[in-house]
């Protein structure tokens, strides 16, 4: 890996994998609980890797939690792949703000946190009691006529993701949950599941809040421009990851690509949301793979870019309601399920302890 | 319907379909909120659900909640369908009441007290405080031998579930997840679901909580040699569902559906856990299809015959992460989805409300 910025570099030098140890522990823990082996299942896994992620077992229970929302919009916008226009972001972010969407909703029934960051709004937007403000650009250029971004403003605003996971685990969270809100932002994720996972474009585009037939050929087509344009940057995205994410990508993407980064040199665990988090953590797994060893994919979205993200990182999504909204609400609601297999693995009696017979997986 | 008991009689009359206006107000004011239509899928349809079980919108939170945890045996082990011995139940039921099983971890994750109450276990059972005693026989007999209970056991069984009911929600819970414990009661759920929904015992009997393929061949066999047997009144199982519960079923199966008429009587949701709870729904539904309307499908058990009563009764459950342990834990790890879905349609901003402007589906 090249060098990126000093903070950046520190941050994935400080990335280790796993703990071996740990994850053995837990496992062999796993089978003496008043259960019949691997019962509880998906729940287990959650509780090993929690294991490995914190290096003990068992693994402290991932609570309280805090979502980052964070806030961008997107060039593309003008090629006419959404029906939203774009002063919706702005207007989101201000919802957040006061407490009324759904991301907030859902944080508080999970006793989480919403951290709300503005890093690339283009509507003019008043400072708020809570709205953090770290905008390098009033949004991204048009990927398909030029690099979304610099690299400049790409490495800055993954910088900003690895502040706010140093910032929230500072305040004392366990759990970060990522969260976005950009009107136009599953089509820059659809760009980088592309790049990353060389993938055609039809077969990641997705209908993102929900779009008719002729807008999605419209970004179908969107997608393709971007990756013709910055083909010779896509060929190399193994060799420089964060050349793509300036290309196709957008701010929010380098956002919540950083804060995997800042949240896994922690050893604090991340929830992804669906497409623009998956593809963001691909951004993260090119420049330091081990810390999608730190991630749960929280939800399985409908966008089909997500699906082959997940599989390319090894993910398993926990939750799979059919969501489609973006903001956190899909990793949000499987917040309880992480934090429950946790408590399963602190607190469940042995059989041993408890007086059970124990006849193993088939007796 | 026949005329069963004057309590059951009365519960069954009280139960009424849920409350059209009521949904149709959910579904107007889901559109209103601050967010695509739809986007939040299954989460959207709980909701909905919830205010035409409670009738108004929105509908009340549904907490706090508890967890009915039926606990019985069944002579059916005695075919060596279960590699654990039949004392397993009995130590559980200890292991419940101390408060060291997986239900009694997940359940305090999500919130919700745990009742254990003892419908039929067969191993001797000292009295504990939080145990409730109802059992009106040590075990059922073996249903590939005799008709596992009476009609007066099935029916003051189902009335200890109506009881349970109207306890809970007098206690003040507004929310009621079904539990259950039985050595060997999958296979008494493969009999009712293969009963209730004619299909072949091959397609609806599971691995229970893991078992070989030698296990497996015998289970089928005893289920194929209940739903012989007892062909004369699996045949009118529309007309006499009782007596099916009572030929092929299990002392729990009846609790929970007396649990489920009593809660549709009072107009409170029901999250029915797995295979177990599913089979004791058929049961419900034959013998009062209004009553499947106040329950959810916590989530898909690993056994085929869950999917096959889950399809015949329309539900679709919402957790899917592998689970075959019972006890009510896959129910209860979906009870903060059913609780958010409930808090969303109440706290989300509407669009009018926050400033944003509406798109709605297409734009």
């Amino acid at each position: 890996m090249t060098s990126l910025t000093p903070l950046l570099d520190e941050t994935i030098a400080g990335i280790r994998p796993p703990d071996a140890g740990a994850i053995a522990e837990a496992r062999a823990r796993q089978d003496r609980l008043t259960k019949p082996r691997g019962s509880l299942g998906a729940l287990e896994d959650v509780a090993v890797r929690l294991a490995g992620i914190a290096g003990r077992c068992p693994p402290p229970i991932p609570e309280p939690a805090a979502v980052a929302v964070f806030a961008a919009d997107h060039g593309v916008h003008a090629q006419g792949v959404s029906p939203w226009p774009q002063e919706v972001t702005a207007q989101m972010v201000l919802n957040f703000v006061a407490g009324g969407a759904a991301i907030n909703v859902l944080a508080a029934a999970s006793g989480a946190r919403v951290q709300v960051v503005d890093v690339g709004v283009a509507s003019p937007l008043d400072d708020a009691p809570g709205l953090v403000r770290r905008a390098v650009r009033p949004g991204t250029a048009d990927l398909t006529r030029e690099p979304a971004m610099s690299r400049v403003e790409a490495l800055a605003t993954m910088e900003t993701g690895v502040a706010m996971a140093r910032d929230l685990v500072a305040d004392g969270h366990a759990c970060l949950v990522t969260g976005d809100m950009g009107i136009a932002n599953t089509t820059a994720s659809a760009a980088l599941v592309a790049a990353f996972c060389a993938t055609d474009p039809a077969t990641v585009t997705g209908r993102g809040t929900g779009i008719d037939d002729v807008t999605w050929r419209r970004k179908v087509g969107a997608v393709r421009s971007a990756l013709d344009l910055h083909a010779a940057v896509t060929a190399r995205a193994d060799e420089d990851p964060v050349a793509v994410l300036a290309a196709v990508g957008g701010l929010e993407h380098a956002a919540i690509a950083g804060l995997v980064l800042g949240a896994a040199a922690l050893r604090v665990p991340v929830i992804l949301d669906g497409v623009i988090a998956g593809s963001a953590a691909l951004v993260a797994s090119a420049v330091a793979p081990d810390s999608i060893g730190t991630c749960f994919a929280g939800h399985r979205s409908a966008e089909p870019g997500h699906t082959v993200a997940m599989r390319a990182l090894g993910l398993e999504p926990l939750v799979d309601l059919g969501l489609r909204l973006g903001e956190g609400t899909g990793a949000v609601l499987a917040l309880p399920l992480v934090q429950a297999a946790a408590r399963v693995l602190r607190d469940m009696a042995t059989f041993d302890s408890a007086g059970v017979t124990d006849k193993g997986t088939h007796g």
